[in-house]
């Protein structure tokens, strides 16, 4: 696969110094046209084999380009708010907004998985994993709109070790040749085969790698110089590429349960009551129980995260406001998610899902969630067919990726069944004080019934995991639906704390 | 001072049965309000002696209002991610946006400087000096349209022993009583009588101090939450407060120029120039000089921010183009000032540069800045008279953060005479891929050259500090501007670097 890259092109001054005059002003057209039109983002990544040039060749982008409009990004050790988060939350929250080209430059996403492997520290298998998490990851980038270079910057090792050689001779630059160089050095030929194998798992459609003799600098500079450019231009030509137009990776769309078979939902039982005095016994008693085990949870750094989903009128608020007061203030937030800000907006429809995960021991209830997706969007047609579809798949995937970290995931969806909706509309309407949450909204979302039916059971059906799975609360009654909800989630937390009941 | 928190003031069963549930619907009111209209955030902070039932407030609030609204915050050690920062930077990052409550409990900006004190740690000055801040950061979101209510729930040191040993012998409570508790209830006496000092430093009209005794639970709740309604309810009532109408702390106005006299911009000699070859010559030597610094920089940990200010079409740009080649890329990031997103106007005007602060090491380089305040918001009148001429102290106070924390600051101005803009935007028009820079906007703000002129005189007389001072840059000529800025920068960096020329 390097070989291609270790056939010494070279690239005279002459033509060097011609090319890139024209170069530099096309690379700033397409910028301020990006810029301008900021419909989608720009994720170039300059990975590779040790002083080929990576930094190097950040560094000349940045001199070519505008850098109001470039972020750059390395990462070092993670820092201490990364280490309590999973491991892609440090990428998420440096990726650029539409407009904007980001530049991750030697260590990124393949560093860790990729020098694990050449040092021993993890399987082929667990190699593997990351591999495909890391496909995901792009895929997800660019079906929200991305467009990913990923550069490879080849040398091979007679070459490496000469470059090595030269940098320790000069003063200047003696500073940048370290013992971890010499050290990778030695695992050169291992680091290779990783690297080969990675680059095949990962060159997607989407997000292929280009493989560039580092050599010579003026060849490496013109090759990625002008893919960049000729990449951006490409996808400007595109006019106004809709999202609708990606291909969709769920191929195949449900079709709509029929009437009168049994759905998901059909099989929660919404006769189960509970009366008042067993209700205030126990839910003191599960209180008390979550109390106990959140104090564990936050002295272990085991973080939470709550989903809230449910029909409107469905209780959710009602079972948000009986678990906050067992778990102290300084360790829970309450996300609504209500319509995006424009920064918002301006980034993949996770982000701002990824942006809120809790640190160590702390827990995050979303009163509503990356759902959406799913449930109003989908419905609402907010969302193409193409992006709700592949949603069931990133979500299942961020979700696995919380639980991975160690994180606890509880999802509730609230049912209740139309008449009790109705009720609670009219009470709603009469009690002076809770008028303010009943909205034409709520009505036209009403008259919707079956089609949301129809996105729950298939949202409950293609997300509900292993890792994850949903809670189906018989939310009829109240007070049975807040005792059922906070029961599961004490079950899940002693789960993962190792703690009998 | 406390005297009057240690009266053993009580409330029956009774009656707090009776008024809490009248007062929980009405901060639910309050709070919704609140939440519709957006325009104030309220700010709770709970503080006070150990175990004075801080966290239970904080938590009764929690239980009595509408926890989506609610953001609740406390600070542990800080994380390295803050440690790299000015002191300040934790508590900006987790202000609540507009419409929002967010409550400080225990620990707060308050504690570092109390607790260091009372152990000796710093001297009283070093107090007194910590105070000022706090009074500055205070008044300034009390300025910016924030709600402050400061509780200081207090126990004398009988009770608060008697506390300890009840905790200590339930092993429910047990968890909840420290080493530190001990350690602290030692110094008992210091920290009152430090304490004391604090309250009447920091206690503003606009931000004033509650001293609640702490001793019986439902007094203190009641107490509390009757206040915070109060003070919500009032704040509302003032029909769309304008910020206007906020006393001015800047209360004189300069008097315009005369025409005539010499003014600060007026002394900078628009005739310097540098010919092409000498400046080829300086600008290598001076980049490579800054490349050296820069690194040494990193190294050490020392954080740069850059400011560039200057008339349309004075040459920012191209300077901003010549230092940031010599830096390496993953390091510095340049922060273009343009409207700001709706997230940040739900904050402080400062806040959008807070979140900008560069990590250890790293450069920021602001293309125009906060300095927006004081000239494009006061000439267009985009700020109130009291908002602009109260942002040079606010300014002041933040750059000598800065500086306090070990940052270099480095200001530019970029000056150029009238008819050289007018050249400059005459040859943008003829340069095809120049011609997106010049808008009719350029042509607007220079009609208004003069009311400009006095704005950034002013802006200079005010803000050119001993630890933060402005640059006067000649531009008419770029070759000179941009070896005079960059050769500024390495001066400011070798003098806190402590290295020579």
């Amino acid at each position: 696969m390097f070989e291609a890259a270790e056939l010494n092109r070279k690239i005279s001054r002459e033509v060097y110094d011609e090319e890139v005059p024209r170069l530099r002003a096309e690379l700033l057209r397409v910028q301020r046209e990006l810029a301008k039109r900021a419909d989608f983002k720009v994720i170039v990544l300059i990975a590779g084999v040790d002083k080929a040039g990576k930094g190097e060749t950040m560094n000349l982008l940045n001199e070519w380009m505008d850098p109001r409009f470039l972020e750059n990004n390395a990462f070092g050790r993670p820092t201490d708010e990364e280490r309590e988060r999973p491991y892609f939350w440090r990428f998420w929250r440096t990726l650029p907004a539409k407009g904007k080209i980001g530049i991750y430059c030697g260590s990124s996403w393949y560093s860790q998985p990729l020098l694990d492997r050449v040092y021993g520290r993890i399987s082929g298998e667990a190699l593997e994993a990351s591999l495909v998490r890391i496909r995901n990851f792009e895929e997800e980038l660019v079906h929200g709109g991305a467009l990913i270079l990923k550069f490879w910057l080849h040398l091979n090792k007679k070459a490496q070790k000469r470059r090595l050689r030269s940098l320790a001779r000069d003063p200047e630059t003696r500073w940048r040749v370290t013992e971890r160089d010499k050290k990778n050095l030695k695992r050169y030929d291992r680091f290779c085969v990783a690297a080969e194998h990675a680059l095949r798992a990962t060159g997607t459609g989407g997000a292929p790698w280009r493989i560039v003799e580092g050599k010579d600098e003026r060849y490496r500079s013109l090759t990625c110089g002008r893919a960049l450019l000729a990449a951006i231009d490409r996808r400007l030509a595109e006019t106004e590429v809709a999202p609708e137009a990606a291909p969709s990776t769920a191929a195949v769309v449900e079709p709509p349960v029929e009437a009168g078979l049994p759905t998901i939902l059909s099989t929660v039982d919404l006769t189960q009551r509970l009366e008042k005095r067993p209700y205030k016994r126990r839910l003191e008693a599960l209180q008390g129980r979550l109390n106990r085990l959140a104090r564990t949870a936050y002295r272990r750094g085991v973080s939470t995260v709550i989903v809230m989903e449910g029909w409107d009128a469905g209780g959710k608020g009602g079972i948000i406001r009986r678990i906050t007061p067992a778990i102290d203030a300084r360790h829970y937030r309450v996300v609504p998610i209500a319509a995006p800000t424009d920064e918002e907006r301006g980034h993949h429809y996770l982000w701002r899902f990824w942006r809120h995960l809790p640190r160590a021991g702390h827990t995050a209830i979303f009163d509503r969630s990356w759902y959406g997706r799913v449930l109003v969007e989908r419905v609402e047609r907010f969302a193409t067919d193409a992006e709700w579809q592949r949603a069931y798949g990133e979500i299942n995937d961020f979700e696995e990726q919380l639980v991975a970290h160690g994180t606890v995931v509880v999802k509730f969806w609230l049912h209740i069944d139309k008449e009790e909706q109705l009720a609670r509309f009219k009470l709603r309407e009469e009690t002076p004080y809770k008028r303010y949450k009943i909205t034409e909204e709520d009505y036209r979302n009403r008259e919707r019934w079956d089609d949301y039916e129809v996105a729950v059971n298939e949202m409950v059906e293609k997300t509900s995991t292993a890792h994850a799975p949903w809670h189906l609360i018989a939310g009829n009654d109240k007070r049975f639906a807040r005792v059922q909800a906070i029961e599961t989630l004490c079950t899940a937390l002693a789960a993962r704390l190792g703690k009998k009941k």
